[in-house]
């Protein structure tokens, strides 16, 4: 990056409610151990800043810090070292209420919030419209919703929502740990020369 | 697509054995149940042709099997008919040369095969070039690696390998779910007008 601006700081939370099930009604989901670290590791590796695992569950939360503990601390950091590192980037919240004040908190003003979905219509920010804005030094947060997507609700606390990752067709149902994979490489990956 | 050159078929393969362990020595992995899920959604989506699941192990091969007919036949298909139209995309095989055969004769001839790997050097074959090759009509076989990925002597086998997926850093430890859906969203994902 020398002799460029420094890009912004891109973040990212994993929200388990208010999520959608297939229905479309309002639910909270459990923490999935591979959403961690797929997720965590894909941050790593394009040099996001936090990953914040949303549940209002006490219990889903404990869980994570165990999973959490035990790769940073426990025998899977002896084991892997590897991905103590990655899971090193995961921090606990409790809601998007506590999640924005955290990361106001951390870094002295509310990042750009933008939300996911398999069913955006007419977004604002295409991929290459926010990868323009971090180059920039303009800093974001990523919503990505666990389940059947973000509640609509969610909506109305963002800033803006990504398209969808299409491919030719219209069958669009990737995995959360898919979709938090290419947004990254999308908005971070190191570009080829062509 | 009207107009342009129908584009090559892309076709995936999960390979389970020869793979490397930690220590770098040959293995044979177990099958994960969301490497079957996660790459087929992000096949799905992005118009690959199948998902091959190669394992030498005949409980393995039978696992995969008994998973896809849940999602297909049994409850799953019930509970939620887009896994299944993912999951349709898999086929099982024994090994590499069974697999080569096997693409050969549904094909015709064999595809360009390509290998993957966090570690290679030196690509003759970028993203780039990969998706004009796809784009102007060729066909392609992408190997995945499980485990610490494709053992060495599966290099003997294939045609070329694509580059790392690198952000800015030199940490590149993806999940091979992660990795899978950022080089299908490479070779094919929609690009956006900007």
């Amino acid at each position: 990056m020398d002799g460029e601006k420094k890009r912004g700081r891109v973040d990212l939370a994993l929200v388990h409610h208010p999520v959608v099930n297939k229905n479309g009604e309002v639910i909270g989901s459990a923490v999935t151990n591979l959403d961690l670290h797929d997720i965590a590791r894909a941050a790593r590796t394009f040099g996001a800043g936090r990953f914040y695992v949303v549940s209002p569950y006490e219990d889903q939360r404990q869980l994570t810090r165990e999973i959490l503990d035990h790769w940073l601390q426990g025998h899977g950091s002896v084991y892997n070292a590897k991905r103590g590192e990655a899971l090193s980037v995961v921090s606990v919240c409790d809601d998007l209420a506590g999640l924005y004040e955290q990361i106001t908190a951390r870094h002295g003003e509310r990042p750009l919030v933008i939300a996911t979905s398999a069913r955006a219509k007419d977004s604002e920010w295409p991929f290459s419209r926010l990868r323009r804005h971090i180059g920039a030094g303009g800093s974001v947060l990523i919503l990505l919703g666990t389940a059947w997507g973000l509640a609509p609700e969610v909506m109305d606390t963002v800033d803006g929502v990504l398209p969808p990752i299409m491919g030719d067709g219209e069958y669009n149902h990737l995995s959360v740990r898919s979709a938090a994979s290419i947004i990254l490489d999308r908005l971070l990956g190191r570009r080829e020369e062509s």
